[in-house]
């Protein structure tokens, strides 16, 4: 980018301490990946311009499409998660619609936020001993205990607390196939997924641990080659619009320092009983 | 939802201290504004779907263009911004990219991502004028007077202290042009957006202080009739793009503990000099 | 300090970006305000450091302890505070404790933190009235409406929606009598802070709005000549022990996901019935 | 707490979901671990108060004064450090101060704040070692080895990249040694960590790997039975002292959009040169 350098005039210089590849600049210019901005607006959706940012190259539009599912159905769940339940407390509280967008991004950690990870890791781990040799239903019981042996006997990605059945994992997955059979996807990782799902059906005597939204997004992240920790990354995004919507509502709603419970329920106090201060102190 | 409530037996209970118009569930059920999730799966676009979450209705699909150019036209303004700077900064410190989004999308305050929202209420305070009964230019002299009155010369959206030109302005007011055109939005709030750019060239002699993105997404969320507030969120939203590709970018880097500047580069120190405790602390 | 710029070596050297006057650096040195760090620990507690890096110079024995009270009353008001509940439910989402704590700090804005700060200004320009002329009374009544005419009826620091009588009130505001016999503070703002009470008390005709926990430590602030912001951060580093506590409570209670409400109990849902996606979107 | 419930009048009910031992409260009263506020107001400490809330029993004054130093010497190290220079930057964004604080306390994870934590345990494993009959030298070399193999040779507590020697660790070391003489602790943890600082050097052929803050701190924790994650939790409390001083500087030195480097210093730029956006977009 020696010309931008020089166009820009003596007045600016390169700091190495910082150092991008995803965005350039000059007075009067903005170029992401090399793409021109003002080539890019009106012709890219937001969708596409996400996919740019993270991969560096222009997603086709049966690409986007696919990542649109992905992101668009997991954008709430309503306000018995705690990113939800925090951007609406937060925006009681006299902050910007920013700051209680932070809280509550803020807590989408392992547990809440990284069930999508988790899946594209295990999903990737079978693939790779498909590659060195194993049947799909063998590398996915060998992957599965393996998981189960580490980590516990929870599969992320499976099984709800509340849905019998997550009702958008379904359709996901219906998106999914129709897009392995447009040729957009190989359909791979969509069998691995499945043959997760059989896999814990069979351990648990046919009793189902069906697929939820984290499971069929992680399978549509790991089709579109996305790196596992984006999974994450991807879901904090589109969570955000919850949380965004959520925070809007309740500033609507007005209220003040709204709590997690109404105004005349107490915590349960299970400390000592009352007691005086020593004297020593 | 009376259903709903029905359906899901007697063993969950609605609880009136949290209250949505957004969500409804119920277990196997999840539906946005009475929209079921699967029948939105694969047919609304991410955009779509984050304006149903904020508006309550599903938009055209020429409406969520003109939104889409609004969203993936802000995604990133580079490490010189603070936002981004922190989002780097935050991914080599052992916090996770959610972590990382939050401290980051954080800081997008009334300086760093409000100018949106307030030129937003500029653009509608002139719009209130000339419903009032006065015309667009002096309107927009009045309201431009007043504003400047009250919060200094700075008019949010229009001037920028790295961009001549910023080369994302131009072309997003041609989309709305367009859009103003094939009677997707009336067009009236792209008039006074070029009406304020007039006023302030007036005042300064002809010396443009040309219209920046935040002017240009402002007039695109006026004439999609957000709220103000919503100009704020909509920003955060895009700008949690750039965010997040670059604490990956950073933590893909490597690095700990990344400083602001080289690390053989000191602050420098305006304080007293050394001096001893006194005796007596 | 060139000599520590000329003791560092010349392989640091200093850069203007960054400039303060708390901290001076070299390779085996820190000085806080001109203190060598090895001279202060032992000899400062906690709280003395606290006022020496918020305004330059150590305080008396007699002064750290009065804003030792300040800073020790107002830790925790339990898990009702939106942020002692934002604390809890991030410690059982997957995130450190620094990001449970981050989150639940983020909430002390101007309505769940900013009572103190607003209590200060209220009470520094009253003295300014006082300073300008006018009688204790008068300046406090005039204060006080024009506080109301521009904020509302709502004073800060005065009355609570929860106790009858905050019980930590009445006992700060004796050590700050008690201070101010002592001769370590003025006690005018003490004044000030019950001529207040004695306006509002006015004002509902005997009923009485007595003054909370944000009045009293507002008062002390005043008296030890913190400015009204600072109010603000104290705050904040005087919850940040209550919020760590409960986030840490909640850590060793375990829980995954802790919503705000027990998992059967759903929001209230009050938007549109279910409804069929248009054809054409 | 039957009592306090009944006082409470019926209009107050105990909320299981939600359970603490920490704090009690009913109209007019507030215990905290069954110690009426007002009891503890001009009495405690912050810190002794800080002690209070994280381990339910008041600490000795000789007690306090060992934690006194370890919060206050860790209480900032300059914005050279991630923290404080998000503190700083976000105070130039329109943010409060309570949001310059959680955006900086956000990035102290594992790599930046959590040393102590890390370095706690190291020790606690150590002394688990000598409980099963290792003397002191081998059970450092053992377990120094251990975490060497599973973490990388990085030892959290000891060497610094930028001080040769740490000036805060011999200083806090020598009010140790002074609290063991005089019966405060046992003194055992900090043979530990002086066992470990004499392994390093035997490791690195006598080139010492000095203590720094962080080995201190985590000795004296580990003296004054803190559990591993609350030295992450206290060096927080510490480190906001630093953080909120910082941003509270910056904003009385006002600026907008503080970037990490000045204005006419762009980023170097590694990404693709420009190019066109291909047709099929």
């Amino acid at each position: 980018m020696a010309e931008s350098g020089t166009r820009s005039g003596s007045e600016y210089v390169r700091n190495a301490w910082w150092d991008t590849a995803i965005i350039d600049m000059a007075p009067g210019e903005i170029r992401f990946f090399g793409y021109p901005i003002e080539d890019l607006i009106g012709r890219l959706s937001f969708t596409q311009m996400i996919w740019l940012m993270l991969r560096g190259e222009i997603p086709s539009a049966d690409q986007a499409r696919l990542l649109d599912a992905a992101l668009m159905a997991g954008v709430d769940h309503g306000p018995q998660a705690p990113s939800v339940a925090i951007a609406r407390m937060a925006a009681t509280c006299g902050v910007g619609l920013n700051n209680a967008m932070a809280s509550a991004v803020n807590v989408l950690g392992d547990v809440h936020g990284g069930a999508g990870e988790q899946c594209v890791e295990l999903i990737l781990d079978i693939a790779a001993a498909i590659d060195r040799g194993q049947e799909l239903e063998s590398a996915t019981a060998g992957e599965v205990a393996r998981y189960t042996a580490q980590h516990g006997k929870y599969i992320p990605g499976y099984g709800h607390r509340f849905h019998p059945i997550d009702p958008r994992a379904p359709r996901l997955m219906e998106v999914v196939r129709l897009a392995a059979e447009d040729g957009v996807i190989s359909g791979r990782y969509r069998e691995i997924g499945m043959a997760i799902e059989a896999e814990l059906a069979d351990q648990s005597r046919g009793k189902r641990v069906p697929m939820n939204i984290d499971g069929a997004t992680a399978v549509i992240y790991a089709e579109l080659e996305f790196p596992a920790p984006l999974a994450r990354g991807l879901f904090c995004l589109s969570r955000s619009v919850g949380i965004l919507a959520h925070a809007w509502e309740q500033q609507c709603q007005g209220g003040r320092n709204k709590g997690p419970i109404p105004r005349n329920e107490l915590p349960t106090y299970s400390g000592p009983a009352q007691r005086p201060v020593p004297d020593d102190v």
